[in-house]
């Protein structure tokens, strides 16, 4: 037994970001419409905040490997941390959006476009990624060389060679049949490059070393990855309560998913894989205890 | 005679941001899919590059009464320039999707969501969006001090409180009746700040005093609601054919205008004394013909 209690600290670690996000977008304002309501409305919702996590876990672990002070690393890894979530959650608004995925239901409510209607949601989303690297921008926190280097890495990672390159493969995936190493390259940029992301700015936040950094890499990759076979196996046979949206939604739109190619048994051995891989890139580091029972947690999620 | 010629100086200029934003987007990739594609598509179809322009002029303007050489001043100008020009491109087209403004048509050519269809449209914008701060932050010529407040610019004026708080007015007066002062918040938004972001980053790569970057908001101002009113007045005037978009969509779609407030005339005449008020604003400064020069090309301007 380790000891830790992943779900208490994913829920404080959540709170902690949400206070930090209220700051964010300030509220609403007459004189502007409805945008900043479009945009909290989404921002504020809740989820899993996995992605923050990550910055402030991988900060911590930088600092501690670094002789650096863990709290200040968290510090100067909040902003990055926001920016990262912004990112998150603007990509599931125009995800959601009809000439998309046109998803009615997100973490339980209704979709911004259900309730701002298709302009607004569109606006809130490029609203939020705009916003994001604003405030990944204003770091107090780290040097100035260090914040140039952050937005450049979101950039990367978000971009047409990272989060939307996915997202354009993903909708591919709906009309043509594309086989496995084409899927694995669609969820490793549609997925995979955020928590990744999310990692690696926290290792920027903490003053990480290179041998931080690569761990950071292995261990994305391996999260990342699993994440996205969990989702494809919860999509069949998670339930719809917990999960806060529909079920059966891959199948409905015909989505190419991991269980294309695979049963649920043999997909569940391969995120188990891909987890012990995760752990054992950061065992050997001062402090990854929590980032393994993270990876762990994440392989029998329900949500 | 001031002997410039205004328009050899910007299509000058047009070249010089092309070569430089065709590096800004790589070609396809048959991996990627579209994305790529429909990025470059709208980013390299021509257009003004007004905004360029004004980053290039106000950099040299800055460097020229601070002693520093314009030509370095300009190479450190242009990774800003090509951002606020991506930002530009990516507003078109989200402003041209059938969820906004609807439009077939922009610079003499189908609108991106024409050729590439929505989804790809959205995240093509969104790809741009995401570049230009990519492109932004990757600045080697300047200090990365200067790249972090560039980029916090950048995202308060494109953002909630600057662009996007304008597009979201603009839509608004679609359905709302609203009066001159709202109008007028309106453009100093959607059109106004994206101008202004683009005079004074020209500044901060040239390093600027407080004294430029004074003039550089005051011309902003006058050229930026000049150039609205004037974009108002060829919505009814102008020339299908040199617009390269179809004329009197303004009324069509019932919006709100600087023309639903005043005549023609009377708008010219605004539109001139605005001009005036930003040719004042530099003209004291040492080399600020151009700039002056622009402000009258813009006001009689047919396209």
């Amino acid at each position: 037994m380790s000891g830790i209690n992943i779900e208490e600290l994913l829920t404080s670690c959540a709170q902690l970001t949400q206070t930090a996000l209220e700051r964010c977008v300030r509220p609403s304002d007459a004189r502007y419409g409805v945008i900043h309501d479009a945009m909290r409305y989404s921002l504020l919702s809740g989820g899993k905040r996995l992605r923050p996590f990550l910055t402030f876990e991988f900060s911590c672990l930088a600092a501690r490997n670094n002789g650096v002070d863990p709290d200040s690393a968290m510090q100067a890894a909040l902003p990055f941390a926001c920016a990262v979530e912004m990112i998150h959650t603007y990509s599931l608004i125009h995800d959601d959006l009809p000439c998309m995925d046109n998803d009615d239901l997100r973490r339980g409510k209704p979709t911004n476009h259900k309730v701002y209607g298709e302009a607004n949601a569109l606006l809130a989303g490029d609203g939020l990624l705009t916003r994001a690297f604003g405030v990944a921008a204003s770091n107090p926190c780290v040097d100035p060389s260090v914040t140039a280097r952050a937005i450049a890495l979101l950039a990367d990672c978000a971009g047409e060679d990272g989060m939307i390159g996915g997202q354009v493969l993903d909708l591919l995936g709906e009309s043509e049949k594309y086989d496995l190493s084409t899927l694995e390259l669609t969820q490793a940029l549609k997925t995979g490059e955020l928590i990744r992301c999310a990692c690696l700015l926290g290792c920027y936040a903490g003053g990480a070393s290179e041998a931080v950094i690569e761990a950071a890499e292995r261990y994305a990759l391996g999260v990342g990855r699993a994440f996205q076979i969990i989702d494809d196996i919860l999509d069949v046979e998670g339930d719809e309560a917990v999960l806060g949206k529909p079920v059966g939604s891959d199948a409905q739109s015909c989505k190419i998913t991991f269980l294309s190619h695979m049963t649920v048994s043999e997909a569940r051995d391969y995120a188990k894989r891909l987890t012990e891989d995760a752990k054992a890139a950061v065992s050997a580091l001062e402090g990854s205890e929590v980032l393994c029972e993270l990876a762990d947690y994440l392989l029998t999620r329900q949500k």
